[in-house]
């Protein structure tokens, strides 16, 4: 190969698992993980669920040599648990929030309590300027009955969005975290094809980890093997993901994951496994860039092909938006209908409360305690329904919000895919009439 | 000149004041408006405080024909009010939701209860993209002691990082809202220096309307004239912002403004003035480029001068950042010792109420109504101690996440500075020292 100029990186990316007082041996993991990051002394290092201010700190201190440049992304009350460490300086940073993020009432889930959001960094490799994101989205806690699935789906429709819109003059994008999606589910499909990040793991020339890159892993101690189920061995729902542009080529030389155990150590650094990729980054020569137009144009023959994939997948993405959106609206017409129900009760307490007040000279015993129980009663039912009232109408705003951003992608995608000469005949059924709006699917609908 | 291709586009940008039922004449004003628009034909239509779905709705019905495309950008509870209407197809909209917009507990103020965010749309006017950006910064209510600036300042800075981000594939960048900010506040000035927008009303060729481009005026009938003074006659917080790349030119030809009364009706379309600007879009040919190099090179020479000026502003934001903290902090601690206060009191209530019940033979009469005020005072005070506690932590959290940034971005900017072979001198002063962090400011400051 005749490139001019080849530079190596090396990223890791960790779910840290930092719960303090609720995770267990928090401390000696942390002490584990930093004195790993210290001696591995990796370019970049992508770090989740550091939930604690605390604990980013004294990674900082301990990392002040290896990775002099760092940033702890802040959101919400607890914050979003993302860290970057760089042995580069980080030019800049940037946060991304995501509009759904679960139901504050699952509080034995939590993921409402941390602010989900994806981070940005701009970082310089050489002459090469490289977007680095890092990010960490809702958990599946049941994957048979996944009511999180709409949130997730927005989650990364949003977090493409954000790459793809952010990263245009970048020569190198970097992506690391815990998607908490398996490699063929719909959101990773969605960000993948959008995006047009490869996967490390599937690209690595060279691979040493666990069996088929899984992340999270049956034999990992902190694990509880039933959530597993039914995958018996673990799951693979962590990644680097990376692109070049026209300027740059990036491969994947090689690719590791830890294996549960430490040597030397009692336990894991955290219950997912550590990824780390190292990525080669070539510039191209102007000739190249010649070569690179043959491959571009024999690139460009599939792209009719992509373009009706995305159309397949962003429609799908769409469908299970749409279910989120009837799913919000019922509960929101459940609250609203029991909140009228609590309101009825008051009204009645307050009648048969009225009975012996308004006959006055009647000298019956009012039974006071049941009264005020009954009153408190409804007051909670009042205010616990407003509040899911407001909840699920932010809840329903987000969806339809991002229901009509796929609307009008998919539109787009259909007016592009027109354009090409040879458009894919399964997806023919796909294109708009003659209209202003893409008339695929009824907005009304 | 020697330019390819020329397209005219007009933009107009309103705040409708849309307000149901609160705001006047809502239903007469908005028929007002769209018949304006549908004559009009504006090529874009940039509307702030379009609060309601229904009104939204009413609008796309109305102007069905003359702008086949729009989108609403939802978000929060009420939403963020922030709509679109084009004669070009919309590819794409991207929504980001500002991490700070007032407090909760300022219903009469109510800007936190709209979600607040900017609104992106991808669009082609002929071959060129052009990213349109549409926002509603929160408003200023007493000039002379803002208690919103630190979130004003931090909207801004997070408006310039998503423009900046967004529009690196852009041929042209159209921003329009009502930014609640004069052309010389800080945060304009940081807006308008980072991301290198020009404003439509300084840079017109020619200009019609209010004096001084005023857009919120004396003489409207909708205004309040004590709520401008000191400013007599009005002030301008409505903008148009545009600029080009390196593949076009954007040049204001005209801008305009309605002022105050509207002919044929009894009042005006809104609070504020509705701007129009009539941008020239210039496609450069190869050979004009090269021209551009030499202009470039020549750009270039003031280019330390701007990024000195660059490191000024984004310190005096950062300042401005921490005066935010500081209050925060202190509103923090106040809400802390308060719910510690009210906790002291239910404990000593308690105390109270166990003596006549331990001392069982006492017969003395129990104040019950006391009691039970005291104790629903008690549990009220904690409740609003806690949720306010939440409430200045994520505040906190996202003050200190801008901060942060700034800290990377003048630390980055200083770098960039020092490449420059003839630093300003006034500048000097601002280089940080040899080390890892930006040393200017000390992060644990």
């Amino acid at each position: 190969m005749a490139n001019s100029d080849s530079v190596n990186v090396r990223v890791l990316s960790l779910n840290c698992w930092g719960i303090r007082y609720v995770s267990k041996h928090t401390l000696q993991r942390y002490a584990m993980i930093g004195d790993m990051l210290c001696k591995e002394e990796h370019d970049v290092v992508l770090l989740q669920e550091v939930w604690s201010e605390k604990d980013y700190l004294s990674l900082k201190k301990k990392l002040a040599c290896s990775h002099p440049h760092s940033h702890h992304f802040k959101s919400g009350v607890i914050g979003s648990g993302l860290a970057i460490f760089s042995k580069h300086r980080i030019h800049e940073t940037f946060l991304y929030r995501y509009s759904l993020n679960g139901y504050p009432y699952m509080a034995q889930h939590g993921d409402w309590f941390g602010g989900k959001a994806v981070g940005m960094a701009v970082l310089k490799f050489g002459s090469l300027t490289a977007n680095v994101y890092v990010t960490h989205l809702h958990a599946e806690y049941c994957r048979d009955k996944d009511s999180y699935l709409p949130h997730r789906v927005v989650q990364a429709w949003e977090l493409q969005q954000f790459v793809r819109h952010t990263s245009v003059g970048a020569d190198v994008v970097i992506l690391g975290g815990d998607l908490n999606m398996h490699p063929q589910d719909l959101g990773n499909r969605l960000l993948m094809s959008y995006t047009g990040l490869r996967d490390s793991y599937l690209e690595s020339a060279k691979f040493d980890g666990c069996e088929n890159g899984m992340t999270l892993i049956a034999d990992n101690p902190f694990i509880d093997k039933k959530e597993l189920a039914p995958f018996e061995k673990g799951i693979r729902i962590d990644y680097i993901l990376f692109k070049g542009s026209s300027k740059t080529d990036v491969y994947c030389d090689f690719m590791s994951t830890t294996k549960g155990a430490v040597h030397d150590h009692p336990f894991p650094y955290s219950d997912h496994e550590a990824l780390t990729s190292v990525l080669r980054l070539e510039t191209q020569t102007p000739t190249e860039t010649e070569c690179d137009g043959q491959r571009a144009s024999k690139e460009q023959d599939s792209a009719a092909g992509k373009v009706a994939e995305l159309v397949d997948i962003v429609t799908e993405a769409r469908t299970e938006v749409k279910v989120g959106l009837h799913c919000a609206e019922r509960m929101r017409y459940t609250a609203s209908r029991t909140g009228v129900m609590g309101l009825a009760l008051l009204f009645l307490e307050l009648a048969i409360a009225a009975v012996p007040w308004l006959a006055l000279g009647a000298e019956q015993p009012f039974p006071r305690t049941s009264f005020y129980l009954l009153a408190a009663l409804c007051f909670a039912i009042l205010i616990t329904t407003a509040l899911l009232y407001v909840f699920y109408t932010m809840e329903l705003k987000s969806l339809q919000g991002a229901e009509d951003q796929m609307r009008l992608a998919v539109g787009s995608l259909q007016e592009k895919l027109r354009g090409f000469p040879l458009a894919q005949p399964h997806n023919a059924h796909l294109r708009p009439p003659v209209g202003p709006e893409p008339g695929v699917f009824n907005p009304e609908e």
